[in-house]
């Protein structure tokens, strides 16, 4: 079934092929400039750190679902190991066996494909079994650290979190601008707070995962609008899910990583820092949230920090 | 065999245990104060950021030597794959197996163990097979970013990179910070630049691995009288190796991890923040370094970004 | 809490620690001569082959509950892939993840431990995380083949399956013998049918896992009294679990693999098997059912096969 | 580059495609029927069991040359674990990673594809990240034992090994033959001794891959015409490589697997079942070499056992 006429022509409107080169690999990226990055050391102000990670454990937010999607499996190779005799320094080393999109996470452009294509037009044949992704795997993506927004849409609702079938919207965004008194700028990192992730907080995995609440297949355009250079949230599927459109799945993803180039993360606690930001009556800070460099991963995991 | 008097002297000068409480796990860490971290912003001057993580491969550091630590491997579980049917937005999705101290990485405090102990005095059998380090894994750690300082020990001498028998002394570490033209103080993070990743690079697996320069045995005790929150440098091994005293192997790495409760970090690229550091004339800068929080991990895959 | 004198006296009962010698590491299968092998080819009488392996695949018997256990993830490292240039022949190479106990596996002799020991009354620290089992290691075992006996306790019952509280008895055993129409000797390898692995089959992961019919603490002094060298069942926890005596979990595990060195297996597929040999009105049959060679390996996947 | 002429004659006189019907997924493990596993029950004389296999350990036969054919990683997650509380039965846990072609294996016939097509016509494409092969993948062929033979080459030439530039030629089959004093027949496994694994065994990793000698472009015709059912020798790259004809890699690969659907094996270590044969002047026995079934998997390791 092709896509509908309605995604071609959102898909029309957001399009960044082209817009940083053909060469280009890294998208809204590009809109983090050093300037972009000096102006965001100012969103430094009381030197708070706050992690917006899950723990990587077997015990993960993965229920199955998605096939060879594990949780981290974390497992020992050496426990205290005299390596060099007995009464000698001893170590302990570790291996880690895990999903890239498991945990707290970013997707890398090629993570999606539609009609053939991933970001910049590129054939989606060119990610293959060995090598994964030749254009645009996540260790293209070098540091990302800039301004963080928080758009917290529960609270501006009142919510502590979103209801199942609410489609986050652009009036949403625009909303949680208000209650964060600032706005979006170029080359911020936007970070969506649902509340759906309490959900796995609290030990009810199944009910994370499916259904959520997610972004609306209208906030692209909003992104797009406002030229940020990544975006994430605190669900394991990102957009609403099942879908605002029957049989149209996935279509945010599509619009941002194919389409915009747009970097977006999943699976981020931003319970703390809503606490923290609504505390303060500030929304902004330093974001680091830079990818392991997986060559040709189409994800990574990543601990990305809010700092305050 | 014992570890000899000479060890157990400098132990007992650098020891941390008790220091911040008995029933803390992250050691000098906690020098790493919000206000460390205000004034640190002040370090971000132009914006310009530098990775320095080496990319996640199979053709990464590790040569077999050392049993279990795996070099990266990155397979494939999807590819554009139309879970939705044919014509649907297709997904990719991808799983990595890794040493976690074989790249880019942290050792958390409990890699090491000596007479029996990790830091803060706790037993070494806490760290076991089913759950890794019950203390002090490196899911403990939390955001790790400070005010970064790259002594560039080789570039004080002169050279391109150090020889295979250097040892890194206190002197040198002091002649590095006169080149950088600042001092080193309480919760900064240290980076201490050898070149010998530089064999690495230019493709030398072999030589890079071993012998290799590294701190010298009396590096402890600077890094103590300056209350440093963390140290990393650019080799596999950390202290020189083979080590300075016969027959005492991983001598630092117990007094950093065990006594002192510091965090240090091994395979760092500091080829490329070099240039910048000697271009520029600054060796300061902002330093983003944070785990990737995997529970009872005793070390981590890290991707630091310094911010000039 | 110690284990009871009820376990202390069985244990006593079916000990083998020194029966073939201090330097043993492989138990029971001594009882595998050269005569025995010879003559359980007389069991190969039409020809046919059952497998008695389940698929490995993420969608194994393990449900999560016991952590670490994973089931087997396979990933794609090459797909289709010319190394050699255009138009050569191509390759696929894939990896498998998968924990040793995992899917129809054999259990390694230290795959269990009470009071601090394993096996021949080795110490239970022998096993490592650098290196896994010292001794008694699954790659010690080498080929395993034998005559098989099939004791079908569910069609003795004339039941399809056992009932979950059902714990096979030492009579239930005989009764299923006075159905094979043969007596167990010396040397064979024993598959006691449950029934259970029909809830598996049929899509129900968690009420096969647990609660499960299995093996009597009384059944060891059994298969002691007939010497037999190795025994499989189609339950994931072997014996019936929860345990017949309150607080004493795992009795015949010790009993089996520490006491008397006795190989047991699980996950075994023996349903196709059970209509063969209903069909044939005969149960014995020439078994391969050797290790997969992992060194230091607590446990092996097998793809066991029946011979008729 | 096209395959040669010199390819497409022999692979149109061994070709196989249809002849067990359109739907055929396992080749000539067909000619295995139980008349064949039934006599192969003579071949049992002594009862002695020589396994084939090599240990599956981090130190095994890959030198990285291959990407992704990752040695066997062995790592436990639990180590005497005292699952149900304090002086309770512990228990310990494993998980294994690895390559399935990297130890003693069978490709599975999608293991290599040419042309664009695998076995018995069908499209390479029909192979993909997500699950693997979806036709002959290794878990199609179920049991795998029938009579083996010994053609020990390396002994018809009287020496310890063959040199590394050495072609296994049909006259070599023929004079093994001679040496066996059987015939071999329809059905039958054959095992084909280089010596070649000696210098694995010895030590030398990077000797023992390559160059190597192995079989001969024109082994594919012998094969066909006697109708085997599987074929094993004991090199990492089953045929003589570099290859004989220039530019064309893999021919041996590409006739057995795509063309005549004949399972192959490689890896297997022939050493002490050359001597045994040998000394008993016999070169046939019983084989056991059921494949892991790992579902859609392009290989399998295999822990072969000979029973004589």
């Amino acid at each position: 079934m092709p896509l509908p006429a309605e995604f071609h022509d959102i898909a029309k409107r957001v399009n960044n092929w082209g817009r940083w080169g053909g060469a280009d690999e890294i998208g809204t990226l590009n809109l983090i400039t050093d300037e972009v990055v000096r102006s965001a050391a100012a969103a430094i102000r009381t030197g708070r750190r706050i992690s917006l990670a899950l723990p990587l454990r077997q015990d993960g937010v993965q229920t199955g679902l998605i096939p060879g999607r594990v949780n981290p499996l974390h497992t020992m190779v050496a426990i205290n190991q005299e390596l060099f005799g007995p009464g000698a320094v001893a170590t302990s080393d570790d291996v880690v066996t895990m999903g890239l999109q498991t945990a707290t996470h970013w997707d890398a452009l090629p993570h999606v494909s539609h009609s053939g294509k991933i970001y910049n037009g590129r054939t989606a044949d060119t990610i293959t079994a060995h090598g994964g992704a030749a254009f645009s795997g996540i260790e293209k993506t070098g540091p990302v650290v800039s301004r963080g927004v928080l758009l917290d849409v529960a609270r501006a609702h009142g919510m502590e979190r979103l209801p199942n079938d609410h489609a986050v919207s652009p009036e949403d965004l625009d909303a949680a601008e208000e209650l964060a008194g600032i706005r979006v700028k170029a080359g911020d990192i936007v970070l969506i707070r649902t509340g759906q992730i309490q959900r796995y907080l609290t030990g009810d995995k199944d009910a994370y995962a499916f259904p959520s609440p997610g972004l609306s297949i209208r906030t692209p355009e909003w992104f797009h609008a406002r030229d940020i250079a990544a975006v994430a949230n605190d669900t394991i599927t990102f957009e609403i899910f099942p879908p605002e459109i029957e049989g149209l799945w996935l279509p945010v993803h599509a619009l941002d990583l194919v389409e915009m180039g747009l970097l977006q993360g999943q699976n981020w606690n931003l319970e703390e820092l809503s606490a923290a930001c609504a505390a303060e009556s500030r929304y902004d800070f330093f974001l680091c949230a830079t990818p392991e460099p997986v060559v040709g991963g189409t994800g990574t995991p990543v601990a990305p920090v809010a700092i305050l």
